[in-house]
């Protein structure tokens, strides 16, 4: 049964993190927003902020204490993540951003000790940034079956051939985790392969930062078009061993799926927070505010419902992959994604429609959180792949003991 | 923070219930169900399962072991009314159905000595029925305010003269409770009283059970229209004190709509595993089952989804209530309602539609269901209500804030 | 483009149906929904009435008038339709209710003289009643190609051998028209043809009326299981051409989907009434209805901008039928059946929810239509069928459009 | 009844439109969304095409012949504003962009001579371009008697202060129609004017342009906050009589509404358009398209209906106001406000989901749209406002047949 972290334990940490986020990243967004969601213009603020963040110890919460993080547990993190998420800078800010946290989790994991030292270490002090590759244009990302980029194996070093997009930061990192086929032979699972691909190789060349909702993006908000191009890297950069690539995939999911639903959760609380501001705020007429109005309470208490649902659905996941493994986790991991993204673009939907014509400006942070968060439904799987993943797995289970009753086993 | 109960403790209760619920009484839903929802019809199995059950000490699960029930804990019981909701019959069978199970706590909690002896010791050990007078077909329900019937004291007895409607169940009932005024002029949420009325008593007269979905029903499975009619009863028959009629209707309510809900959730757990079933059996083509359509599979993971959503709900609602009070879990009580209700709704929905023309028909539960649990988006109050009680409860925190905030106070 | 009827052409008809069916059946109907939807309990009155719509020259208004009927347009039909369809006892007074009406219709425009003579006669009068045979309960519906119902050819008799169930109406017919393969060879849409069975032939065997929403039924409001057991009927019964059952089942279909349409438009329009007035009426609190609540007046909205859409929708149908041909409309017949149908099922439960408590009583006819008419979104093919079907219709013009180009040809 | 326009007198118009639209205007979006929306980029080619247009005698379709135009009835400008619709780039090409083609109307049929010559001449040449000054930011545009800007009359001028914000294209207009006050103490609906302000009037100021959606935008694309600061304007500016602003407005809504709806159907059916050819184009698997899947097909057949459905309610519109005048029409007036933008954004939101990553880039159009076409759920009355004014129009029906009954008078 669902044990929720002893929230006490973390209760200081996230309210550090609330002060922060409050009083020195809400006041930076309305720059960011300006322009359309760009680091660059807020660069300086921010890395000063991360310094007081290391200096309070709240960096990298997930992260392992021995290489600079907080230690934190899965459900503690998730907490963390909520309370980051309240803010489109708050996870960047902390040294926890995607995919950064979780190319240090594989590298930690898996990686060789000469891999920590060349690409964790300044990983993890956030010193640089790092991308990871996987999704091919041509290819359905729900069917990982059917990558096509292919590292060949060449001696001591691999030449690998492919073209990605949707490679999130490429643009300013140091280093790339792609995922390539290097044995088209095998198993379908044991095809693919990560390997650990130096930016400035110069087989690994950007394309472009593909247009995304209006904006080309620059460093860490881009997501750029790569072209791998008889891209030579030694075979010791090969992460975890050959043919591991769906299994080292699959481990970060979980953990990752906690991180991005939390972050989901604290961008619709905040978003909540803005449409209850504004319903008590707005008067319709004189001495009658918006909130008064029964069709936008209907909504409020709606949108209340479904955040904490999936919050607890969030937090019961966390418990479950905590003290049970991901495999036990897996019906749950499949349902968060799709419940949350949905919560999410709803509570956005309603926040916008009661701001009126200031929801579409960006006057607020709901235009921003609306057009950038819509990916939520797309990335890491579309929800549908998600749902039917969930309903093949729930009737496999029913389709077995139907067979074992046939057999007269029960 | 959410503490679910310790499984362990009823695992053993659950299992036997599971048994029963099986074995004894979903074979008897068929009758039941051709008779479109008739407990006279199977009332003698239905008896001897009732002794059975006692036997085994699983009687009134939720009740104090004083008074022969198993005392156990809400979140215990919330467990153990999930496993009784997956039939229509189960609560009934167990000694916990509504409305006795409300009727037993009120008078257990509220009532004198003599009250329990004359109501409780039958009601209790199942020698009786009760019904609960509280609607009124032209007042809003959602507005208490608005009650008419009213109680004149004359000396040592009152009058009582009202019209009452939905009055579930007093067909054959013993006695019932009713929500009368007895003080029109006293403050808003201090003019009712709850009064003991005998249902011999010749006053209280049954104008009709009125028709609902197709059947006037009878017994349990009735809703009478009732009129009181200068009924004449003691003023020993009060329960608690005058004019505590809304605060005593105050604590039926949270532990009430927990029981509730997990009853919903059983019953739409019991609709999803038909669903499943189906989807598994049917065959659309030679080798191709119903399940293995994308669309039947995107229902059924979200229906799994809401369902799982619902239930981590309703157990943190009764964790709360457990430990910090009703008070505490306001809003949770009136999310769950919604959220249930409408979860509800919406499994039957596609149940039905994944069963085709069967799903219509009373070959499987569904159809009467379905119908049946229409009312659940009505009955204690419809979700429209909760929802804007929700919303005014969290707006008026956020308007307290900037009121304060306003006043320099922070 | 679309040209709607000229509707001053049966302007007065529609205003002399709208008196008979306000004035005659609105009363009859409480006695019908107390028991549960039965023609049996207001026969006779019934029986006067239609007797009196012959009379005024308002029977069978789309049949032909040699036959007796009005020989009405599909578009002027089209609005008799929605009239006749606010009540649920419309159709039948009038002499136009399904089954009978394409019975009739396939008799006349395929039957030898002989058929019509025996069978269409008597039915046009509305002395006798028939009913169709085509669903079976262990193939899909949805796939006619897995019918298995078997007629073998015998010198000049077929014997049929085959398991119908929701055989609607069977009870008390004089005959059915059956779907029966004729050559399991043949191809696929040529393996069945029509048979007319009369009901008393001892091969025709109804095993029970199948109890739907909680009634068993009887006569015109039941569903039969059918059994077809050695059941001998002359070469002579072949309906239209061997082989030609799916081609005649088609013929059926257009007009038939805008009958039922109208039907349901009809029958969403009185509900939208119903809720319309209860908002007017219900008072909240003194000097404040429930109509003046923005979330029943967003429902209210909602509903009639729904029930217009859909009207134009099917309309728009009719007039195509009828001055391009089925083959044309066929995006539209499809589009109308699960937009028509889902429309009302969201009137109905709007309607249900602003009446509380009464709207699932049978003090309203919206409990009766709420459950009776939630098979509108199975039968006559599910919804999902038709969409799906409706998606390929639409997709496969555009891979051939595709397929065109790629061969340079555009 | 609907008579539909003759779509004959314009089928050549709708070709020669298709054509531009599609062979001029689809080329030059990837530029103008890469910038996010922005007609500097592609302003030179651009205006050749308007060339070409006005060499076709394509030019002003909606707006009278006398002063350039086509001279097109209302529902046939409707057909051709679907047409223009699928580009984001036709209306402004054909000379039909909104706010422009509702100022020449206000002008054309309530403007002095000298107002004609000096406004509406250069305009309806398309050498200048125009803008409207409603929308106040702290007074809810949806209750137009909070307006506060106020026009004092001072001799033979206004003197006009006030602050107005979403002038949309106000950077680079030549003059602005102002709502403005000009009577607080008259009748509600008499206390405003419809001003002429030439921009270059240094009281008219531009404080910023509103960052929408990531964009400051500029010119025809941006949404200025502007000030009215002692801004002086001849009486002679004043457009129709004084007081007469709501009457005004109102002239220009109906036919306004149609013009956007029939545009947003343009825009949702390319969105259908491509979401077809990514269906029928994306392979999953070797031999199977997504197009195959029964969810993305369920998909398309819902998106179908309500495109249709939306279109024939908008085709109904039109034709009312042309036959029956705009008060018979406002039922309808309200219903495609709210239920065309529903549909878009429905048919946007799918477009993008089956598109996956592609969906969210800008490498089609569906992301502008998306994040552009949000604010039509809340321009020209949030969707919520028809909702209720609709549903009071409906009810007060009632409510005065409810008091005529009471009377006695039917």
């Amino acid at each position: 049964m669902l044990q929720l972290p002893d929230q006490s334990r973390v209760q200081k940490t996230l309210e550090s993190i609330k002060n922060i986020v409050e009083q020195k990243l809400f006041p930076l967004e309305p720059e960011f927003l300006k322009a359309g969601g760009c680091f660059k213009k807020i660069g300086p603020e921010l890395y000063e902020i991360r310094r007081q963040v290391k200096k309070e110890n709240l960096w990298a919460p997930f992260f392992s204490k021995e290489w600079g993080g907080m230690g934190l547990s899965l459900t503690e993190f998730a907490l963390v993540s909520e309370g980051l998420g309240r803010s489109p800078l708050g996870h960047f800010t902390f040294g926890c951003q995607a995919p950064d946290v979780g190319n240090m989790e594989l590298i930690h994991q898996f990686g060789t000790e000469q891999q920590k030292q060349t690409y964790l270490l300044p990983l993890a002090q956030g010193e640089i940034r790092s991308c990871f590759a996987m999704t091919e244009k041509d290819n359905s990302g729900a069917n990982p079956t059917q990558l096509q980029s292919y590292a060949e194996q060449k001696g001591d070093h691999f030449e690998i051939n492919g073209h990605k997009w949707f490679t999130s930061g490429a643009e300013g990192s140091s280093f790339c985790i792609a995922m390539i086929l290097t044995n088209k032979e095998a198993n379908i699972r044991e095809r693919a392969s990560m390997i650990l691909v130096p930016c400035e190789n110069p087989g690994f060349i950007i394309k472009r930062n593909i247009p995304v909702m209006g904006h080309v993006g620059s460093e860490m908000m881009s997501h750029a078009e790569v072209e791998f191009k008889n891209c030579k890297v030694p075979v010791e950069n090969l992460l975890g061993g050959q043919g591991q690539g769906f299994l080292l995939a699959q481990e970060r999911l979980g953990p990752g799926r906690v991180h991005h639903c939390m972050r989901w959760i604290g961008l619709a609380t905040r978003a909540f927070d803005l449409m209850c501001e504004r319903a008590v705020n707005r008067q319709i007429k004189p001495d009658q505010s918006l909130g008064q109005n029964p069709l936008i309470q209907t909504w409020i208490a709606e949108c209340k419902a479904e955040i904490e649902a999936s919050r607890l659905m969030v937090l019961q996941t966390a418990h479950i992959i905590e003290n049970h493994g991901q495999k036990e986790a897996k019906a749950y991991i499949s349902m968060i994604k799709f419940k949350c993204a949905q919560m999410l673009q709803q509570v956005l939907d309603k926040a916008i429609q009661v701001h009126g014509a200031m929801g579409v400006s960006d006057d607020t942070v709901l235009a921003y959180l609306y057009r950038e968060e819509r990916a939520s439904r797309i990335y890491d799987g579309p929800d549908e792949v998600h749902k039917i993943s969930l309903a093949k797995h729930i009737l496999r289970q029913r389709n077995s003991n139907k067979s074992t009753k046939e057999k007269g086993l029960s």
